[in-house]
């Protein structure tokens, strides 16, 4: 019962197969080893197999190399040795090796890598960060009062190393649950069956409700770990849930998990500190001095978890740095319907629905040396993201439901964005990279429009999965005979989907598996929403009769007709 | 030294910290509760901590949950208790739990789920099997004579259950690599480092070879792995490399996992099964008879290797029926210049070059229950590949190489398909789905061109990875303004792009990370390949002179000039 991964030089025991006979059955021995050295242990596998003393005999392991002094040394605990006439003696009969085979500590450190570093580059930094956002919505769930995620940047050297900080007001952990945020792969779906279970009921999928804003985002079990070893080499989580007055911390490292293995030590074994709160005395290092602050904010909370990554990558910290309002532009487009609830960020709106306001602040703030001044946003202040965008450039809309299968439901809305006077009003995005973006069609109008990109951007429990477009559904694709309504009026929507998460996405969130299809089966109903009220309706028709209204009532072509010449106003 | 997943019922330990007095330093000491009944321990618990009977004490966790007899019996080996004077009271020092995160079993057989099931649905099952091709390649790559693939779909049910069996004639695996082969995440690079390194030497790149066709196509140490729990949920390793009589055989299964999850036993930990060669006599299940076959072609067989996947998911089988030609057509492509050599499946050539033959067989065969007939086929034998069409339809070629940093080597070809008297030569691609398609550009000519598709196709070690293409480079895209030659000729060419793995790709081997990122950097140095001998040249100036004498001496235009009526011939 030891899954150890390394020889363990103080007690070790070897398990000789006797192989020497064709007819006989193999004998198999545990021998210890302690102590022995290779001409000891040969005379006690002499004695203990009774071999004459005119008899010769050869050890090997199992690949069949003969075991000399130094290979004798480094046999690893509970090895499976032969005992044989020869090398190239048959086996009388089959034998049994005992194996083990943890996954390497790549996994844990490793895995985040491949998995944001997509085709993307440099631009899925914003999408660890993310992960760790997830963890903090789920986490804050249950609060009654305000949602807080605070985000930290400390790039002041004066301080001591870079350092990520992502601390919120939500539930903590107990130190089992703590414990389990370290394994791999445990995710909410398993945590109920396995040895866990002391901690966890079965998951119990929450209720439906409105867009799907349900803070439900954890899925896989891999999104804190793989994000946090993207962003940097060292984890110290710090956490205090609701119902001890202790905090627990637990640090996860590369250089640990190198440390174990140099030393033959346990690769997956680690100690939670659990104490008091605001107690930093075991924090010695100067280059860590940053955390004291950090710990003292704890006084007062009842419950509260803190992610502080380190060993932070240097073009990470030179990207966060030089892009801060791009990346947190795509954070506040990520979680646009978090921050601003379900109507998202209608600045037009002259009264603001309280049912719809939330409570979730997210808080992001660059930290750098003086004279530096610190940066700091509130991702409900951006409004230059998409969504925001699109939102406020729209005249009308109309809401639909698609349902697949019997569990799969997806809200959506389109929205009208008209020709005004002289313009398109299509809402351009103002950081769009040239290389993404699509060669306009010369026969289109002549400024922007959608033009041949996808309508819609969806939401998967709320939250944006950024890689994933749906096109167009049949019903408000542009027919291929022209119709009732001008061509360029379908070139003026976007769209958002709203899915829960009976639509599965991939482990990086980055794309959906395969709601396109799902969404295009032949079995998909679809049924609008009008004033709140769902109607079982034929939807190309209700879509095709609004975006006329929409180009009678919202569309305004000037055109000069009749011109006749210029004439100055001596008058004015 | 216990890296254990359970409570071990017949030998447990915990340990007790003392944490009752604020002013005193935290003791803790550990205690077997062996043989002990709830109100033992306590009693063991007073007596070890010297407690006079008159004082009240709570045994908890270190949740701070007091602890009952249904808790104190499914406590774990090595669980941290705190002794206190109530549950509430301060920590008057920190304590340190020791804990274990094995990754969760899931981290195996979940893995490829993800990773193969992107966003394109059923069509992802050729690049499972893509990773045991790979893997084959490379184990296959010494090989003096042929290298055989074999790919086997038992799907006779009077045979058993069914398989799918992908046998090489590769070098095998020792015990200690088949046992390394089951370690998630140790890749040849992390194996010379660990603790697996008595039979790793530190890993070698490859010296360069032509079109990086090296077969080391191995690299993130979780491709079989992934693979296989991806295909079904049990797999039976069997290997014999030539150093060694034995045969060595190792079973994975989901089923296993659940087994030792459910009875506390260690996870990662299993049996080797070492044989004699063609020793069937373990294999008893009825439903898995078709391995006796299997074995009984072991004999003779100097090394080999063969994997074994049953439970394959129902939908995999239906569709590895259905679409046979389809995804045996994609393998064709993945493989194209393994298996046609350095020039591609050229069918026109009047000579073969002998050099440029391959050795690699890779055969697949359908079995299905009498009276279906077997399908076989030959990759060699698939014509419709796309890198066949490019190859047969192209009348002239170009070849260039990328030089990105030091190390990262590109080989580039670009084939011209010219207009031939009505109609387009470009090739298309029969089994586009329209979905995928592009709507044709209008202005453009009538037929087939590649209209707005990327131009690159792109191979990693010689390997397709199937969803990157290059879309173009500066210097063979249309320019802005008309130039020397009409702008449809643009539209002719077809390329292929050949990298070392100094480019990294994703762990799935679907896309690379950033390879058009890195050769559009403006220090990416082109040469031009002319009969074999590289020159630096304008590669700009020479790609025009090129696609000019291209569209001279291939293009045919017919045109009927001067029409004057129709006449009829009486004289025929
Ligand atoms: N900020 C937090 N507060 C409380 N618990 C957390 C927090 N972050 C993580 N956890 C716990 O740790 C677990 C593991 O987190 P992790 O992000 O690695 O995986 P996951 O969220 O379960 O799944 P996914 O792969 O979808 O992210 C979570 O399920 C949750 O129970
Ligand atoms: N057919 C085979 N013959 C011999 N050795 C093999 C074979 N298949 C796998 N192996 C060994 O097992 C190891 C693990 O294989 P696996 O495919 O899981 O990972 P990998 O090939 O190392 O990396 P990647 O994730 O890129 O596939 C290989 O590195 C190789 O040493
Ligand atoms: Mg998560
Ligand atoms: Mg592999």
């Amino acid at each position: 019962k030891n899954e150890a991964n390394g020889s363990n030089k103080i007690r070790r025991s070897v398990v000789v197969h006797d192989c020497r006979f064709e007819n006989q059955e193999v004998k198999q021995i545990v021998l210890d080893t302690s102590g022995l050295d290779f001409n000891d242990f040969l005379q006690v596998v002499s004695k203990t197999f009774h071999i004459p003393s005119n008899e010769t005999f050869v050890l090997t392991c199992t690949d069949r190399k003969g075991i000399d002094f130094d290979q004798y040394e480094e046999l690893q605990e509970g090895s499976s040795l032969y005992l044989l006439r020869n090398e190239d003696q048959v086996l009388p009969q089959a034998t049994l090796e005992r194996i083990i085979f943890l996954p390497h500590y790549d996994t844990l450190i490793r895995s985040g890598m491949y998995e944001y570093y997509a085709s993307e580059g440099q631009k899925s930094l914003p999408y660890a960060f993310a992960e760790l956002i997830d963890n903090a919505l789920s986490a804050t769930s249950s609060n009654t009062g305000m949602r807080t995620i605070d985000i930290r940047l400390l790039f002041d050297e004066s301080m001591g190393k870079p350092a990520v900080v992502i601390m919120d007001n939500g539930c903590g952990m107990t130190s089992k649950q703590l414990n389990s945020w370290a394994v791999y792969r445990l995710s909410k779906f398993t945590k109920g069956k396995s040895t866990f279970s002391n901690d966890y009921t079965q998951y119990v999928r929450p209720d439906p409700v409105p867009r799907s804003l349900n803070s439900d985002i954890s899925f896989f079990g891999v999104g804190g770990k793989q994000a946090v070893f993207y962003i940097g080499q060292s984890t110290r989580m710090i956490t205090k849930p609701a119902c001890s007055p202790d905090v627990h911390e637990l640090v996860i490292s590369k250089e640990e998990f190198e440390r174990k293995e140099q030393n033959k030590e346990d690769i997956y074994t680690g100690f939670i500190r659990n104490r008091k709160t605001g107690d930093s005395t075991h924090v010695t290092e100067e280059d860590e001095r940053f955390l004291h602050g950090i710990i003292q904010e704890e006084a007062g909370k009842p419950s509260f978890t803190v992610v502080v990554v380190t060993g932070v990558q240097l073009e990470h910290i030179t990207f966060l740095k030089q892009d801060f309002h791009l990346w947190t532009r795509e954070l506040a487009h990520l979680y646009h319907y978090y921050i601003h609830g379900l109507n998202g960020n209608d600045m037009r709106a002259s009264y603001r629905n309280s049912d719809c306001v939330s409570n979730i602040d997210i808080q992001i703030s660059l930290l750098e040396k003086f004279p530096k001044m610190p940066r700091m946003v509130n991702l409900r202040e951006i409004d230059n993201d998409m969504q925001t965008l699109y939102i406020n450039a729209s005249a009308d809309s109309f809401e639909f439901k698609a349902y697949v299968d019997t569990e799969g439901t997806v809200e959506g809305i389109l929205r009208y964005h008209p020709f005004l006077y002289d313009k398109e009003t299509y809402p351009e995005d103002p950081f769009a990279t040239p290389a993404v973006e699509e060669e306009e069609d010369d026969c289109a109008v002549h400024n922007h429009t959608r033009a041949k990109r996808p309508i819609f951007e969806c939401f998967w429990n709320g939250r944006l999965i950024p890689y994933t477009t749906v096109s167009e559904f049949d019903w408000c694709a542009l027919p291929k005979k022209a119709g009732a309504v001008p061509a360029e009026c379908y070139s003026r929507i976007s769209g958002v989907l709203f899915t829960n998460d009976r639509f599965q996405v991939s482990t990086n969130k980055l794309t959906f598996m395969d709601l396109e299809l799902q969404l295009k089966s032949k079995d998909t109903l679809f049924t609008r929403i009008l004033n709140g009220q769902e109607q079982r309706v034929k939807i190309h028709k209700e879509f095709l009769q609004w975006l006329k209204t929409c180009h009678e009532k919202w569309d305004k072509q000037v055109k000069f007709k009749g011109f006749k010449g210029t004439i100055t106003r001596m008058d004015v």
